[in-house]
């Protein structure tokens, strides 16, 4: 099943229905108009929403529209708890190995986990507004889920059977406040700007053979000003899948439904060869890059997102089919 | 204006008119459900509600009965954004001071600001479930706000006008988990365990001249086992207001109705004389408790909450009358 949230100048939009090739939607209002209604009543609307799915799958739903990404918000536009994860440790060995900080031990610490701020989620194609371009706005792309409840302290079986929905996700930063400086005060808080999904979220089931223990092993497109530039998959080097994720945001307190977890960005180990590294899957964050550059030539030479500059983020299965449909976002004053 | 949320099985509960003396309430369902409907829409919703509330207290509501802060949940049981932030320097001074840490400059810093969870908030008689007593649970007694929007980047004058509600709250922290070694991984997420909100949420209004450039001019009172520990000025030392915090809340990105900030613990700073420290205002947390006995006795002899342990919250007018209504929360397997 896969579901969307149509602009309709409320703040949590209004729940259609997306059919599996994304071209046809059909509102959901006669059964919720809300994506976290669904989300807080899961076993008994869920079904009916299946139906409107499979209806239109089959060319048998009365009322159904052609679907316009452009009309999307988040899918779930406000969350009650939304959380990023650095789930691909290669991500955090290559951003140390390029500063040349001794590698703390991540697999002991567990993953770099962040509550974020839901109030003000950003959908497919919004752009983002950023005072100056010296704050140094730079990406994550990556794989998130919505989950149901979940118990206090829940295994991680247990907490895989409570995801209920997935997206592609985007998590934007501003560097220049993320540095190791600004752990204290409210620097740290304010880098953490913006976060931004695909427009539709889809069931697991919806993935097939590809949705595996917690991982989703398709390859994640990653373009920058229309230059391909990531191409990572996103099931391969996750040394914390889902079910691990959520058991440890579950470990001192229940968690609720309509939680987002959002495990960016998705990170391919580097190959050495003769004392040369090369990165042959990309990057999916402007800070994986000038690492790279770093380790390469010695300094880093890109520059984060300037004005005007877009980043599109999608996700095909093995037939070549976008799963979740496309995202794009643009850096705007 | 004062506003409760009933418990009725449901997520979000009942919004509740409530008295101003705490006597009496009336159910506002013919006006909003829920309390992130009225503010999603105050300047249209709050206005009828600001009538029962003026009926109630006149005696000619219809259909008032008596008022039980055990049936409330937090005031907004479920928050979009919800942040802690350390308003009151002399806190975090205290704690460095016994540690014997370098004292960082947290006046250059900011205050810190850490997102929460917003998916399951405590209401005022909520119990919290810890696995074990080692894992050093411990409280932060302080006053919050919820807020309407505000744009990316406004002036704190402009903030402050965007505060609809105020509560009391507390936060509750696992210490363990919150050593300087855990500020990577996921222990830093896991130790913020719970926060919990006084029965009640009032609008600014009914705080008179209490209410004073974003700072709550009057005693919060604070009792561990029945005993009471803390009696500070909320207002006094307070050096970021609300209207400061919120700022810098909305610095980098846009604030939406319903973000909840929670400065919290309030301390007054202590009193040294021919050496010796003393804290005439008592504490607000036990990690104060024990910075004090270490600078007295060179060692903290305090632990932190055990199993049946109780925590209240209250702060009363000068008149003597509460005005959130009590909070208490006692600790539980």
């Amino acid at each position: 099943m896969k579901l969307a949230s149509y602009k309709d100048g409320s703040r949590d939009g209004q729940l259609v229905v997306v059919s599996r090739d994304l071209t046809q939607a059909h509102y959901a209002s006669h059964i919720a108009n809300r994506l976290q209604q669904v989300l807080d009543d899961w076993n008994f609307i869920s079904p009916q929403l299946q139906d409107v799915f499979d209806a239109l799958n089959a060319g048998r739903a009365r009322h159904a529209f052609p679907f316009d990404p452009a009309q999307c918000m988040a899918p779930l536009p406000r969350a009650y708890q939304c959380v990023t994860a650095a789930a691909w440790p290669s991500h955090t060995a290559l951003l140390q190995q390029a500063t040349g900080m001794a590698s703390e031990s991540d697999r002991t610490n567990g993953p770099q986990m962040d509550q974020r701020a839901g109030d003000a989620l950003l959908g497919a194609q919004d752009a983002l507004h950023c005072a100056t371009e010296a704050l140094g706005l730079d990406f994550a792309a990556g794989v998130a889920v919505v989950t149901g409840d979940l118990p206090q302290d829940c295994a991680p079986e247990r907490a895989l059977d409570g995801v209920r929905l997935l997206m592609l996700c985007n998590s934007f930063t501003l560097r220049s406040l993320h540095s190791a400086d600004a752990s204290h005060g409210a620097a740290a808080l304010q880098s953490r700007c913006a976060i931004a999904f695909s427009p539709v979220a889809i069931t697991p089931d919806e993935l097939g053979e590809a949705w595996a223990k917690g991982r989703v092993g398709l390859p994640l497109q990653c373009s920058w000003n229309g230059r391909k530039v990531g191409m990572a998959d996103a099931g391969a080097d996750m040394a914390w899948p889902f079910g691990q994720l959520l058991a440890l945001l579950a470990k001192t307190r229940p968690v609720r439904a309509g939680s987002i977890v959002a495990a960016a960005p998705v990170s391919n180990a580097g190959v050495e060869k003769r004392g040369q590294w090369s990165w042959p899957k990309g990057f999916n964050s402007i800070a994986e890059k000038r690492a790279m550059e770093t380790l390469q030539d010695g300094q880093a030479a890109s520059d984060y997102l300037r004005y005007g500059d877009t980043v599109c983020v999608d996700m095909k299965n093995a037939a070549g089919q976008s799963v979740f449909g496309a995202m794009e976002q643009e850096m705007l004053v």
